[in-house]
């Protein structure tokens, strides 16, 4: 047999917590998931920072890579199988495209990101493309099965149904990270009804469509998801985190430039502060080789660098205050002066973090970030776009929240040495 | 108000999957939280090298500490409080303790332990008396604080009824880590009812005993306890992934005495190999650095070191067969000469690993490792020890249960070098 | 001691599965929950009709009754107690009203009401005033007892901090129920953190307020409820049994007035039939003596009282179309006419329903339905009303939705006889 | 299409809280569902006078006759589909016979059957095989069809395989019961992993076997099963509430013996009081017709009728002692000799009851009651016992447990009236 049709001689399950078993038959699906890059995802949190606010959510993103293969596999298997409108051909490109969608995730990759101008995206497409375990792996199935992977993950593979079940406004992979980030970190959002939701999944020609009667069913997941983001992924406590981490980067880098004698050599950074960073360099970098730097700078003598990786690892955060950038600029403005009265760096020690989130949108064409709009099909074949159909949605569609915060470690601020100034300045909130 | 009594402005709560809400009050639970030495517990995992086998189970002891410190104080808040047999003076002493019991954990403690002959017990010890962050808070408490939180865990402490709180066979230690270990596995075992159990535990002289009416409740705890030692603690491909973990440990040590020339210097495991550890190298170890140095390791010169470095971080296990070191020693003398024939090392390659449990045992005095058992008290006061009240628990009361398994990499033996000599190997089975 | 403050000798607990226990101290409450009135609402179904669409929803008011007492206990005993705004005082009336809340409900409440003009809460207030083993618990606590427990249910009572525990947009009586019916029937919308509303609950001058942090869990709760509504309450198959349910009583009524000779006569029904319901005639009524009427009928000669019942008790229901009566009165009396025609009285067998639904609303003074509304307390103590602050409430609030059916039974129409007249009807649709 | 394999146009789902969904795809099924006699089974409660000890109890054996369907469904569609040892065409006669296993069952079958010498698997035969519509469908797909459903139910049907799927040691029948109740009743007991039974259940010449890899699960299946009757089906609260109910059916038939006048004619009991009872009548009985018949009986002339059925309406049941009737038998006869003396009729007022289990068996050929083994299938094929394999089943395998208690009307010894004699008594205790 072919390898693309080889089944496994047993099927093999994944124990997992959120579906209660990942079923494998696929021999490429077996083989992708023993890869060094696969594995490689054990070590990169799902949700970045976000432990240090709920401490169950310490789970990796190998975990939500099986889980989102095991949603499509069931609406494949389960839903679409026989419906005339999918074209079973592409059951092993997209269950592929499922499980490697999220391959190129680096360590803290928002943060990381941000300071290296990295783009996950980019590494996922690398990594399909080069010379890797998960290549060797997919060329066996044909030449051009690597590029399809890695066109449907990009959005830009021509069939948009294929597409779409993994990138859209509710699409397979949101539906396991809700879930599942619910779950790891205890919280009651992010439950919805999946399997009403698979249930009611229709191929329709270039995307897939809902029918009517689970219209409920996504209103439900469209609000999970909205609150998921508020009170999960943007908790100010997670950004707090998170910019104590991409301070320290900053520090580390502006260190690097100024030739800084490090106690010991950050190896694996210097690629990333060249901006000459290879495949390999990339795949060797994982959360616990950034939390090894951290612990090692703990050590060094730059007391800026110093100090943020203490407060990372010890988990002393900076505290927050609402803070309005259009109106406030100037507050902001004195503050930093005063701060640098004080003796403290305001480049590291103030800084202002906005999360911005638009829960569901409509088609707009021509914005910025074009977004597909999730329909509904009727019984008699209408399709109808899903605000229209939804109070509920409507009542959130195409608003976009967002929310500023500025962040400032409030404990140095109490040391005696800053007394004086630090009673003005509190009084300026 | 002293420090042992004074509370915090509002209660704080931290969310938790499997308890709802950890609810913190006591000014001296918050800040002993906040230490080094307790947020270190963040990395390293509860369950070691069980995330290879059941991927959710990425769940560090942080999480755990703080779970046996919220049944600790539910029941002595909830259920003691008021009761004339409970000494509400012991409050906060066993509050800490339940924290505090697993400080001393390492990395893979397991592992790390048998390789280098530590103790986690001994090195809880030593950060609750040392001069630690934690040591600090506890001292503000009372200047023996430290020490009888000290005994509480080393279960020396005068008050049987408090130690057995946190080390019983029934104690919040072993209720929080089976739901918890179930959960995050996503195990169906490990769910017993310990709000009934909570419920039924009474204060009595030198113990913590059950009411009658609460023993199906215990029985199904004691079920739960011997599954998941069974299908999650002794899993034959958790093992193997140890069995791996401790060859690499040993490899690392015998080429650190060979004098052998590492790219990276492993200055972490100086004083481990010298076995003249200090308790500050001690804290600096956890499982980041640890699986930063596998990473290096990678790319050893080391046959050896380099091949089970990768199989550890990209999941390449030991394959197992049943064994029975009582009649099969000299099967295994031949296998290790085969071995060794074929240029397998046999000392890293062909490992027996045995795991045991006694699910429950009564009493019985002069034992190797001493049991006190479960005790319930009739309506009349009466005082009846489990095994003799419960069919159940006698089926298996003092049986102790034992499996051998043999580890060996079976892709090796299917290299072609070793092709003629493997057949005669797998004959042997 | 007084009766008012005797407590248990030991706590007794009610196993609840939405809730895990049912916690009662209080002798007044045992008491109550013993009486022949509160057993009573075991035998009368939560969800009236809902059980023939969703088979899981058999549960009882008596199931209901308790989880609101549940609640309430845990606001004023583990929330409020100890808060100056809350007066402790009035702790076991708010209890006694939580328990009793519902004590007037009759058998299908919905349609009896509507047929026979009845209303339960005037029912609940008869029996908490009247001759009843409920009224003499009660008085034992003080001669004024009664009337103040009556009184906060009606929402009279002069505390409307007290009151709108019970009472408001956002209670325990709907918190009780959402979760409650979302367990029973299986659904995944019901779901919200109760744990998290209950903790940011508080008692501010004459109301309960939510601190603002707790936002997001009453938008979930305004979500759930609103899911439920649509999803299980308004469900338009259980709609279809009630209308049947209502055709029933109607014609069961009109024979009677007609002096029809009924095969056993229905003595139950005949002070409802004359509308000289006594409490005593009032209370004979549950679900099992209308569910043996209807069996009897079932074996009547007149050929709509037996048609119905047996549709009832057999789920052979209605069948409906959407229907818009401002639209489509034509329509309707031009179906009228063709059911005539047919021999199939169309009032009977020809209805329309229709349900309406105001998810949440801001206080409209002077509005038909004057509602409460949710109030948000900040960290410095202003009040703000919900749909201000909440984009999703605030998309569904005052938003009133109406969904309009009409039920027929298409068997009949399928029947031979009446074959060609239904070939039109069928064309109208 | 013939009407054996003639499907629905669009699977039909249940909304179900314990399987999530239960799916339909067979006419056959869909309309045996619809049929006045599985209807019934809605107003029969699975488990009798449970809900009067724990309130959630309230659902109907409709309720879980769709269970045992689904999993029947789901073993032979989803697990045994496709494998040699399973014959396809027994499908829709293992589906039937699971949808209508507890077909028979009448109102608090326990006491029914005890009191008037009835047998519910003699009445789903004889409405299987009977003029009922549950007969006009199954004739439909072929003459015999009926005869082989009932064969099933029945246990003589030649394929033991069919027949085991049902009823067994582990079936499908105890796999939902014990799920189900548990999920009604709230208790944390019942739960085991059915899934991965499901998945290592086999079809093996004429048994169903377990793949050895799934011991454990099987283990804390037998567990669950323990504890469940344990708990909740031989609660002492339960019982007591049948002894009355069983009083209550004894002295009804007493009195109709002795031509006693009803206000109302029991005409429902006649032909159970004569033993002529046809299956018409039988399927009039259900438990609102019972119910209805207590609360009249609440208002007879007789004291002792009148007395039980209010003490089982209003939830006033008998308290009770344990009660060794080997040992205590003479102080049994004392005390109903006491008991007469103070006017209370020891036959009505003084009762043991006793609850017996045997929590799993191996075979014993020539026993009372025979019980079929569990067996597991190793790797290579081998069969094996289970409780030769379990410590845990082999600890309580063939143990019978046993539980007398002695029911008495603990408030009328308080009775002002009885005192002298009562003192007495009590000294009994």
């Amino acid at each position: 047999m072919d390898y693309a049709n080889e089944k496994l001689h047993e099927e093999k399950v994944f124990k997992d917590p959120v579906h209660r078993y990942v079923h494998v038959r696929d021999r490429v699906i077996w083989d992708l998931i023993g890869t060094r890059e696969f594995q490689r995802l054990r070590r990169i949190k799902q949700l970045g920072t976000t432990y240090l606010t709920f401490h169950g959510a310490e789970h990796s993103r190998f975990n939500h890579s099986l889980g989102v293969y095991e949603i499509v596999r069931r609406i494949v298997d389960d839903v679409f199988s026989g419906r005339p409108e999918w074209k079973e051909g592409e059951r092993l490109l997209v269950l592929c495209a499922a499980l490697l969608h999220d391959l190129g995730h680096g360590p803290f990759s928002h943060s990381f990101e941000k300071v290296f101008d990295l783009d996950h995206e980019q590494f996922t497409q690398r990594i399909i493309l080069g010379d890797t375990e998960v290549h060797d792996v997919l060329v066996k199935v044909s030449p051009d099965f690597p590029k399809h992977v890695a066109e449907v993950i990009a959005k830009t593979y021509k069939d948009k149904q294929v597409v779409s079940l993994i990138s859209s406004q509710i699409d397979a992979d949101r539906m396991d990270y809700l879930q599942r980030d619910a779950y790891f970190t205890g919280v009651s959002y992010g439950h919805f009804d999946m399997e009403r939701i698979l249930r009611v999944m229709r191929p329709k020609e270039d995307q897939v469509v809902i029918k009517q009667s689970g219209m409920h069913a996504v209103e439900d997941y469209i609000m999970s998801r909205y609150q998921m983001y508020w009170q999960v992924y943007f908790h100010p406590v997670t950004r707090s985190a998170e910019v104590i981490l991409t301070k320290i980067l900053h520090r580390a880098k502006a260190l690097y430039k100024q030739e800084y004698p490090f106690k010991q050599d950050p190896i694996h950074f210097y690629s990333l502060f060249e901006t000459n960073l290879t495949l390999e360099d990339y795949l060797k970098l994982d959360e616990s080789v950034i939390l090894y730097y951290f612990q090692m700078w703990q050590d060094e003598e730059d007391p800026i660098l110093r100090d943020l990786s203490k407060r990372f690892l010890n988990r002393q955060l900076f505290k927050y205050v609402e803070f309005d950038p259009a109106k406030e600029y100037k507050k902001h403005s004195e503050l930093e002066a005063l701060f640098k009265k004080a003796g403290i760096d305001p480049d590291y020690y103030l800084v202002v973090d906005s999360s911005s989130d638009l829960p569901y949108d409509f088609y707009r064409p021509g914005e910025e970030e074009e977004r597909l709009p999730i329909h509904l099909v009727t019984p008699s074949g209408d399709i109808r776009e899903l605000s229209r159909e939804s109070h509920i949605v409507n009542g959130i569609s195409g608003k976009r929240r967002t929310d500023h915060k500025l962040y400032f470690p409030a404990d140095l601020l109490e040391d005696e040495r800053t007394k004086k100034t630090t009673k003005r300045q509190i009084k300026n909130y």
